[in-house]
């Protein structure tokens, strides 16, 4: 099973930090690539940036396609793209907010989302909302560090994120933390130790539902809303973006 | 007062039709100006649709507050956009679905929506969500009209349209409809007048809403996650979008 | 254009700045009459001065559609009898609090109320709930000043009103604030200008929103629940308000 | 225990109707005493009715504290005055449909509303939201029968009512039916043979709620917004409604 | 009317409690059965202990209907086996989680809910969501008491629980406290004198509304999914809970 | 890594087809162990079948644990016990209900869950609320099939559920299906290739989640409400089942 991890930003240590992520809990057969696009923000911190990453993370997925990818991930908490991108595929698409939300419900009473900058709290609630997990979130909190500054060691990401984390389980009454952030990946295993308790990081529960998906033979429906795009033609720049008529295509499928 | 009226769609015979719809409501002195973008979908049917005419609507703001715009409406009934629209514009960004939802609350006990393809449907349904209103939302119809067929007489769309809209009334029990299109927004006075009940065409209910939110004094907020994005590099294609150092320019408003 | 801002209280102090504030916005060809019942209580601060102030709302709407207005706005916080005095016009009938919240929810990702007595606060609650602006009403916060005393300079009101709004920024994380009194009209702007954050007068904000029904020709629906009253036989006090046979007036119109 | 069932309309053979089916119901000990206003409309079926009978039910709950009242039955089915009226009372205050809807979520998986007039609809359906009872009701029906016909015997109430209980059974898989108009409550009997299912009269279980909260010791809380209207003067018709200054009646309780 | 009120737990002293309050309040000539069964937990803390507790409700409940009574309470605040209990009783099966909301509901503007050990709290939360309470509860806080040691002198219970409801009421503006476990009945009395609002005990709440809904003859709906369980074969120690075929037995009713 | 599948009821054959389908889809190092409990009903069609359900379910967690299990399934579509079996588990417990609804939600705009019997909607439809799949769900359906008649040719289960799936589609706008019982587990091929969208067994779901989740290290959190049960005396037939003291049990791990 190959599977496409895309880093919608275009900064490529945190491609590699995913792709780490990912590979550590694939199974044996799985091969796992992490790119990111040739175009967009270095980092995705607000809907604008969203706005730019979803065109990179199409163009991932319709390059995936050609590639015979069987699943993606999209590899940054706000689910850039997502629905666009089950339009494209075949395959399963899955986000790392819905991934973790989804694990995170099956095995606590109410788990909290702790992120990076203010700013992205309203972006988070509303993927709470439309992913059904208003009663299974017990709050969405942030940390003030910039994105690019989790790698920075100044920046005492951990600390912060487990400061954070503790307000959360003892004012919110939270049983399970969320990595809100695609960049932490490489701080779960630490922070769950220093907790104790359930700490979900997105890229890696996302690789398991896409595994898990793929070997169910679940793939996104086409009998609606997730259809492949309809053909058309697109003009200026994103010509080339102009979806095909999969008439000719299915026949040849 | 000025308004920019997008029609994030590349179809110019819709963009003087959505013009037109929004000059007969304008005020006199609000200069309207209608405008869709030099690149991206010729209609917008689906998510794939959406995330390219966002950067379309991204585009024509970024321009339009160049141009120093005191208003923005987004011209199609997904909103595609808006919020990172709202980001980068200083004054009221409005879009068509959410104004005729909110102005049609105030004039019915339940509306209806009745809009295009079928496949549009979970688009329309997440939105009447995200603005709140369930509660004031019957239904959402559709009329297996695509888009660029509604400007076309053997479409029979204003029929098509009446009589999904009497089975609206019927068997949802609106009192109110919803035009679902930027499209048709030339149909709003004789569905009206065929019915007898409120037709809510979202262009002109959106053009009321920021010539209102302009005169109140009322811009996008910049205290939390509407701010202006947060200056950093983006590459490749996009990186004349990249945002620029807000310090720098609110030094120089 | 002739609106009728109708002051639900009988105090003429509050109906004169009620009346000012929506001049202020008031398009040049609007004429606003600013009005208040001649019966009922001297301010509105729970559900018993409600109830009587709605048969307040109700004679005024009456004598406005014999005296022609085109629309009418309820210039009080809790919108007090509202859904009745839309039984009764033909044009649009808007509360302050639900335009308000609509305004708000265009220019920000959540707003907090900031209101009067402690003991209003279900009052308004149920407000949000019923205009479905759960999601978009970040908290119901107030000041425990007392109606009337808003205008004595000894209650601090604007002082004690920004404390109030700093509070819902920093702890609620809200972005917008509605003044959730129409007798704070005439301090909107004071207060938004130390604030920095949009702050919605819902008096101002009614009339931009009646203003634009009437343009876009959208008058209250008579298709279902807000149809005119069934005609039937009032007894005592109430004999006067006995609902016409509106077959006859409709004939005659 | 004396307990007051108030017709808010001013039909008597509807206020003999209810007594009796109150009567019925009590306990031995408890005295009912069922009246309706001196002034306002005939029958309740549209939010101006209500406006007016709420008046008539404070009057009504005035008298009754007066001539010391333990509870009160509000015996409408659109609670017309509920809050206002809870406002006034030292004991508890019942609405019909609040009770009908509480009790009929006790034995069942699912009740629907059956009422009279279409236009009643989305009165019942903020009913149903305002309590909290989406999920426990299936569905509120109408009949097109107006409230005082169902007196009439040419009206076929009982069978019309039956049959529109059936399609909720089996259309929206009801097992409970909630009559929904205090005209209906001498057919529960013949209904409830009819149907093998449970049917409620919300007289009768709202005649059992009061008995059992002024047996519990449960009076209306004080402590926040239902606490005893605050004084102030009314003028004109309504002066003698004034709110008394309850600092004065505590001391002498 | 014979009610059988059943304590889901084995230990009679909080039997001996709840048979007490349930006497208190129950109409003179309603004859109240406390019991407790024969096996199961000694307290009720958590899932686990639900789950082995809602056999014993069965096995009471069983043994009622062959006693023939004509209603019953569950007296444990999680209302373990609540549904299945309304399968297999003819008459009002009522529970004191669910009995104390609704009533609360009735004489207050928002509950808090004030129980044991932090860890039931995610259990209180579901039941308030699944009754619709989600609006009229306030809050769920807990005491950090366990239910057994409710009764010793040296947990100081009620002025742990005294502390609690003053924060209920300051902080979430609570009005009225529900007592959230059937071992707190016997301090219903003392801690509402010292609040001063309602407080509402689930065992004496239960009480009235099963004497309610019998007076009413309102029986668990059979119509859907309350009906008496389908006949089938059970296996090993459950092998005697096998449930009978109906057909037999309704035909010797 | 050893995963045990517990099918809740006492039918050898249903845990066969249960074990084959779990089998089919694991992972090659995973070990399946397929069982029933040695107690309870040969099917689980309501509320009662569930309560005993339970009890078995718990008893086989308790085995499992000693037998050093990695993760449960509760491979019955009522998810029986999953709250109470999560407490005692150190690792993942997965109901297939859950399983199901969480897989669907990530490759479709909307499923609906065909059933049994129609007596067990309302249970449905109580997870699909708990699950925070609300919006997700578009319908649940039911083919008036019992469970163990699923297995009889004469049953025509296969056609009956694709008719009602066809019905889903057409009527509900569901573009994915959910067999909505264990016993249909055998069944999902042929109805996804009939169908031609995502048929989803949620047997074959929950064993890819708890793989997934064990790979990740996610374990049911022990921080609040599915904390190990508190020890304590359990009497008659449930003594055996008396809750240990963990804190031994925990210093010998």
């Amino acid at each position: 099973m190959r599977i496409k991890v895309i880093n919608p930003n275009t900064t490529q240590s945190m491609t590699d930090t995913i792709g780490a992520a990912a590979r550590e809990v694939a199974a044996p057969r799985t091969e796992i690539v992490a790119t990111s696009p040739a175009m967009g923000p270095a980092s995705i911190e607000d809907h604008y940036d969203e706005a730019f990453s979803a065109i990179g993370v199409i163009d991932e997925i319709r390059k995936g396609e050609a590639e015979g990818f069987d699943g993606y991930v999209i590899a940054c908490f706000g689910d850039p793209g997502l629905l666009a991108a089950r339009e494209i595929a075949r395959g399963p698409v899955v986000g790392i907010a819905e991934a973790a939300m989804h694990m995170a419900s099956l095995v606590s009473t109410g788990f909290s989302v702790v992120s990076t900058l203010a700013r992205s709290r309203p972006i988070l609630e509303h993927l709470v909302d439309a992913y059904g997990m208003r009663r299974a979130c017990r709050s969405v909190r942030t940390t003030d560090i910039a994105v690019l500054d989790l790698e920075k060691p100044e920046s005492n990401a951990r600390s912060a994120i487990v400061a954070e984390c503790r307000k959360a389980i003892v004012e919110d009454h939270a049983d399970c933390v969320l990595l809100g952030c695609a960049g932490m990946a490489d701080l779960q295993r630490a922070i769950a130790e220093e907790l104790g308790i359930p700490v979900v990081d997105g890229v890696a529960a996302a690789v398991k539902l896409v595994e898990g998906l793929v070997t169910l033979g679940l793939r996104t429906s086409k009998a609606s809303g997730l259809n492949y795009p309809l053909p058309k033609p697109y003009t200026g720049v994103f010509a080339p973006y102009s979806p095909a008529d999969r008439t000719t295509l299915r026949a040849a499928e």
